[in-house]
């Protein structure tokens, strides 16, 4: 783990265990690089905030797609409406086994393990604000390029 | 080396060999990002020009920087006029023995070795419309975000 200054730590998903949720994420990292998205994962789209996976596609677009390993991890999540003013679309991904009726109408739903995904409903298209998504590509920008650098000269 | 599909191919800076320039661009990304810049090497800002550092300000400024590792380098450049257009500021990064008379007015300068690298001259303010910013700082988070995916999953 890194501290990158004012900006954001580099997760553990190169870690030798990585957690349920994190092999979620790069099953779904996977499948929206086919889709033509570049995503990063533990984003921080503003204080207080942490989304699973932020992919950013050709023209710009921006998806949150929050990782749920069970039930559980589902149920303890009091936070995820917060995410919606930050994105243009929502979705949970989850595994196969995952009781997806629990998941809230209008969301969309991602089926995903570790090594894929498939995109199984596309959710509505939610507002935002051209300011907002001004911040939000420059902030997706500056930490993936400052992750990058810590990974490439560790001294930095 | 990685292909990205159709982004950009990783830099070889991580090479056992860098080459003068590399770590010229090596020094000037530890010094920017002291000063708060995320820095991207080899950026491609349009088809057919590849910058040697992109970095981008905390407020979103993008600054370009070539690096010269010697007379002959700077001399064989016919490009560099052509970046103007998409940056704001435009700095050289030489070592501390190139003759600097040679570069041309206006123009920064940037005095580096491959540790550190120091501002000694701040350039003019280029113009950049809007439109062409937010499609540079769309690119500059894709190009970030797929390097630093690939080096995370290669099997991407």
């Amino acid at each position: 783990m890194f501290i990158l200054g004012d900006m954001q730590i580099i997760p553990s998903q190169t870690s030798i265990d990585p957690k349920p949720g994190q092999l979620l994420a790069r099953g779904v990292t996977r499948h929206l690089a086919q889709l033509g998205f570049a995503c990063l994962d533990e984003f921080k789209p503003a204080r207080g905030l942490r989304m699973d996976v932020m992919g950013m596609g050709k023209k710009g677009e921006l998806w949150c797609v929050e990782c749920k390993s069970c039930r559980a991890d589902f149920q303890s999540d009091s936070k995820w409406q917060n995410y919606l003013p930050y994105c243009e679309r929502f979705f949970w991904a989850v595994d196969a086994d995952f009781p997806t009726d629990l998941l809230p109408e209008g969301t969309g739903l991602i089926i995903a393990d570790a090594y894929d995904a498939e995109i199984i409903r596309m959710p509505d298209a939610l507002p935002l604000a051209a300011a907002r998504r001004k911040v939000l590509t420059r902030d997706f920008a500056r930490t993936a390029a400052l992750r990058l650098q810590t990974l490439r000269d560790p001294r930095l």
